[in-house]
């Protein structure tokens, strides 16, 4: 077991769960930053060792599993070799997550043709699927929330005219990289819309959830979490008792998906977590229905969620390293 | 002149504004609360007086002009003995916004008839109106941002179709008083949705927009601001110009909005300021239409906002004590 | 196992832990107030129980050990009680901290005379001595942070002269309860000093420390952890290695105590765990010495503290449930 | 009137603050940076130019006064010649502060011999001095917050041993530039010491306070304001009445200082103006003393300071600007 990308925020989560994890033998940490030499010094309860260069003989040198939390373009190149190595290839960047090549080449142009043995690991909606998976494309964090919550519904054929999603997402989600929107003091005491209509999230949505969507992504002022507000109509007759049944069926047996009904989630229930919170309104006169969904952008929307097909693919207890 | 109400937030803002506006002689601050018999510390330099108590004989003692940052039941039941002594009422609560007996009920149940002599007090839809005015009631603060934005589209025949706020707020917007939702330990690194369907802001926006509306507020872990996305569709055929005149219309002789075009507003760009910046984006291809606005609650809000009707009642440059 | 004390977020931290403890049966989670009747939404997958009222009959049953995040008057009276039915008592009050009959009738009026069997639990100086503990009094938050750092120094006869504290605390410390002082409007973009010569840790410290001290806590806007800054002249001949020897000597076997050297703490290092970091910077030219310590107020300085007692006191691992 | 370095944090304070100004003449705003060109979107109703790129020519043809807001080292170069031309030059860097080559030398190596007409410009130490100098150097932001508080007392022959400054700052201090320690997700919810022993502005501190001090810096998750906490002993028998009165006969005619007693300042009291908030505790038994004060370290400490000293350099009224 290796990590490639360790020393950013989504990577130094993936130390933590698999430095735990019952499971797991940490042998490696790369980076290919100037981070390499160091610990981890939050970490050194859990894992002694130091950070490493980027090494792909390793990497492709007998492991079962690696994790990728690397730029796409890096991980486009760099999955495949691994994967044909025999690793069982984890992938949180965006590289493979569109399966039509069209969509992939304006939104990920750096990343060519699709390889073989490729699965998007939305694990609610897998129904199994990972047995001959050799790269598990990890959702996006945005995707995440936005799917595990309009999915059912749009399946179920619940859903009548336009989505939109109004997603807030915490600073981590902008990476590591000091620029000036995530400068302190930019961003104290501001909120602002950004990547309107040109959101590479808003593809992988649409193709998750199935239908065309208005997608708004802001940066709130807090360190880590999403929150996502969702707006449509639902079909006529449609009631709080039917959606209720809609997401029960879906995830009675998910473990990280919590359906809260009528109380609405906030940021501060999941942070820390790999659970995915969602709850409704629904004005029964007009068919409005606002739905919101929290997860934690670094867990659910990416380390953890990393973590949690992982456990699905080798047959390990899903919850094995995110439950506590 | 006179504040009753001057110890919340909109109140001390208003002592801030009418201590340093050049036509104004502040004779009295008051409050009900316990805070009667203190100063203001931050606002010693500007102001040297002390918090009186509630005095309605001294408010109805032949001042010119009475500005009322209470709640709305007592609001209520001052404002008409206020104004038929002669001063003229500006009214910060939600007692007299609501122009329909029906709504009113529902939304403000105790604040029964509206007397006569009320204005609805939006200065860049007035055109004039406020000479005869006895009450002026100030705009609610989602309000003021949801109206500005849309009702010249609305009005200009553009908008098709759905019309959905998704609004976020800074907590001194919930005000003074502790509670369990705005202590610190419970917003910090926290988001939440709140009032959905239930929210009266509501039927105040679809008053001034002139259309049913979707909205919902958040509460956002910031002191002040307020952002509102806006989500729509526009007739076919429309264009960034289209949208643009129409606002220049609307706004060219609106010293306090700012129209951004493409540019997205933020909050840090009119914290602290009377301003409501309006941005937007168009996806030809589809007709959707997202608006972005930003004021600060208290100022724009609120007591800036007063402030400014309160120089247009009076004939002084609308941009006294508010400019700098 | 049971918690009085449960809805408190010192409270809501060990149900946290301790549901999640491999050795440990939770069987009541009680509380005096209103929450009664209730769960805990975020720690759902750990603990399917309510919170029941306080029930002395039940905390005297026959448990083992009882923890109580009580006021102290409260556990002054409740915690000989607990301890006469046998089980083992781990009070995070501070009525039982002080030793000494005119300290505490100072400080702590409300708590009357010591009751036999009291121990104060600070697990790096306690050598043993949990064994014959009856009732565990657990640190407070400040002092744990300084005397970690100061008690090693002041007993290796190390400091010369005055020792000032500069605390910095995150506003959960302030407690639940909403207040003016901890409503999100007054912290946010705010610091402010509190306490000055009239903060009983101070009194706390001092017996911990074995010297008078200057001690002045701060309450800035972040929602946990502590910083504390604490200056000092060291001995002439003082050296840096000198130093290092003596925090080597007093945490080498101590699992929760990271020393830093020259690289100072941050919260962040320390934010979600149990740990309590010290760097310190020596100017050797005038002997002046700088120690900054961090932990997480909530577990090192609370709950995770009361459970890494009851580790010791029960003779399980030292790390049980705190580990990860 | 021009101002070079006008797209900085204080840079951007100061086009603000002599837009407005009503003696001013705004004729240039100059910077280095990429920005040239651009306007300064939050300020385009105060200010309608834009950016212009750094230019000597126009620096030197006959204005009455430059302000440069500059590192230090393009100061040390420029602000000569500025001089030389006739206009007074207000310097914000740290260039010029220190008046002793060494310790000149060691803090600020790059900025050479000290220039003739050079003033440190600390208005409420000068008592005039300001007719004859040609370079007013505005003091550093961390000195002015604790020079205000401890000069009187040292000069006042009332401190006896050791001083303390604990001083923490918000992180706009750290200016614009985006770095790792100022990136959002380092800062929120953390707090962090640097600099001990190792910060110039000691040096400063020493020099205006007059004898030694220990000085240690800390960054806090706030976007402006300073709070200084200072610890010291008072000669035997100092009374509170005592320090009052040194205070008075310092700050009588001083309107920027408020000097507010047992009531100690909070950062909030004096963010986004241009006063101090000195207040005290004194413990009378033990002669400990611990005062606190507070500015807006972007004006008080920087912008704000240097307007107020251009105001006293040509005899406009000290609040000129600054007041509102």
């Amino acid at each position: 077991m290796a990590i490639a990308g360790a020393t950013g925020y989504a990577g130094q989560e993936l130390v933590r769960l698999l430095a735990r994890h019952p499971e797991v033998d940490l042998v490696a940490a790369m980076a290919s930053s100037a981070s390499t030499g160091r610990d981890l010094p939050a970490l050194r309860h859990l894992w002694r060792g130091t950070i490493e260069p980027l090494d792909v003989a390793r990497l492709t040198s007998g492991l079962d599993a690696v994790f990728l939390a690397l730029p796409e373009d890096a991980s486009a190149e760099l999955a495949p070799t691994v994967a044909e190595s025999g690793a069982r290839v984890f992938d949180l960047s965006g590289a493979f997550r569109l399966a039509h090549d069209e969509a992939r080449g304006r939104w990920y142009p750096k990343t060519g043709t699709l390889p073989d043995g490729v699965v998007y690991g939305a694990p609610e909606r897998l129904n199994g699927g990972l047995e001959t998976a050799r790269i598990v494309s990890c959702p996006g964090c945005y995707p995440t929330a936005a799917s595990l919550a309009l999915a059912p519904l749009v399946r179920a054929g619940l859903v009548a005219g336009d989505i939109v999603i109004d997603a807030k997402s915490g600073v981590s989600g902008a990476g590591k990289k000091p620029t000036e929107r995530t400068h302190f003091s930019e961003c104290h005491g501001n909120l602002s819309a950004y990547g309107v209509f040109s959101h590479r999230h808003a593809a992988e949505i649409e193709q998750e959830v199935g239908c065309a969507v208005t997608f708004v992504p802001h940066l709130v002022p807090i360190d880590r979490g999403i929150l996502e507000t969702m707006y449509l109509r639902v079909t006529p007759g449609t009631t709080d008792e039917r959606i209720a049944g809609v997401y029960e069926d879906a995830y009675a047996r998910a473990p990280f998906v919590r359906v809260t009904g009528g109380e609405l989630p906030t940021i501060k229930q999941v942070a820390h977590t790999n659970f995915c919170d969602i709850g409704w309104k629904l004005d029964a006169g007009t068919n409005r229905l606002v739905i919101v969904s929290a997860i934690d952008n670094l867990l659910k929307g990416a380390a953890g969620q990393a973590v949690q097909l992982f456990n699905l693919a080798f047959g390990f207890d899903e919850r094995a390293g995110l439950w506590g």
